[in-house]
């Protein structure tokens, strides 16, 4: 089994995705919200590029709106991209059309891949177990920032990495994906204070959004792994 | 002063160079090599796309060719890519045109910036220094391995950035250079075992070149910082 990392989705262009399983990383929040929201019974998330296209596809089927810009949430929307937002009340049987700045970028940019799986810190042992049973290459996409690499979506790619290290024989790592593991493990115990410091990390501390840079940090408290397939993100029977 | 590091040359496109400053790093072999090079006073070096242009290139004026695909030197070139080639009495006062895989790709992607310099493990400290003298943003580019992530460039970024943020004050680093930093960090006790491990370094203990691989890891042995300026490579006599 090879392990890779994509630091950016645009890595992905070259690669050929179909024997693949793609697990997608937006810490600062969209795959933190997409977990929080089915881990709340959320029927299904519609991953969209753009704001007209949620509104399009909102209208297809009863269905609620989130998605930010510039890290805000959009007017008229019923959901930012606070994983806080996404409280069973709101979301339970819920279908959510969501399109983000990085996030949904990234995970639509997996349509080819074999299976993609949404990652996150809090779900990251779940995620790990269930990528090594598929026995497939795996990729570890990260969402980045425009365009830019993010450190905190690289951090979860060196955990997820470690954890499944750990876990399977026989893996070989690519570059992206041993240094991935090696800056986790230089940073895995100050994990809070590395990912303060990033850009997105500064970002929320200005928003005042601390209580939810920890809430996205917590490893493995969940366990759903939600998948994406034919445009939509669910939590499989299987 | 900002510091950024693009893990692909590919990440530069977006970026706008003209104030910024590009210091260029191929590890396994390219910067490496010409760095060696113009310490052992080559008279500049004129880093080309392809084998054609190579052969065009060479025959404007005296000139011996270099360069590699796969690793291997070209057919009926008078250098490969190993640093080891480009002695004294095979290099002094000459010119040379050169052509790799990944670097120097990687140098003409910074065709727009405001200076290149070229770097290596052996002359870091004089790179930083120099870099630092500029009083620019900074971009270190990895020139990486066929378009993907390659672990020696990045943990050289990483040294770099170490060593400018210890001499220099006001330094903001953005995520792929706080990224590479910790990279470093973690791997700087073992660095020709991480490097080894690299995918670079398999196939370079592969064709027995392992003397050549911690050749390529020595910190600052060399003084020499080379420019890129106008398609050719020289030591500015300032």
């Amino acid at each position: 089994m090879n392990i890779d990392v994509a630091f950016l989705p645009q890595q992905l262009e070259q690669n050929k995705l179909e024997d693949t399983l793609c697990i997608v990383l937006d810490i600062f929040r969209a795959t933190t919200s997409i977990v929080t929201a089915i881990a709340h019974d959320c029927r299904e998330i519609v991953p969209v590029m753009t704001i007209d296209e949620a509104k399009e596809t909102a209208a297809e089927a009863t269905s609620l709106l989130a998605g930010e810009r510039h890290s805000l949430k959009i007017e008229g929307f019923d959901f930012g991209n606070c994983p806080f937002e996404f409280s069973l009340d709101k979301v339970e049987n819920q279908r959510i059309v969501m399109t983000t700045t990085n996030g949904t970028i990234a995970i639509r940019a997996t349509d080819q891949a074999a299976h993609t799986l949404i990652g996150s810190f809090l779900n990251a042992a779940a995620v790990s177990q269930k990528a090594a049973s598929y026995q497939q290459d795996i990729m570890i996409v990260c969402a980045g920032t425009h365009g830019e690499f993010s450190l905190e979506d690289s951090l979860c790619a060196g955990y997820l990495v470690s954890l499944l290290e750990a876990a399977n024989e026989k893996i070989e790592l690519s570059d992206g994906a041993y240094g991935a593991k090696l800056l986790y493990q230089q940073s895995k115990d100050q994990l809070l204070a590395v990912a303060k410091r990033s850009r997105n990390g500064r970002r929320l501390v200005e928003l005042r959004k601390e209580a939810e840079i920890s809430y996205c940090l917590q490893q493995d408290v969940l366990t759903v792994v939600p998948e994406y397939r034919e445009k939509r993100i669910f939590l499989p029977k299987n």
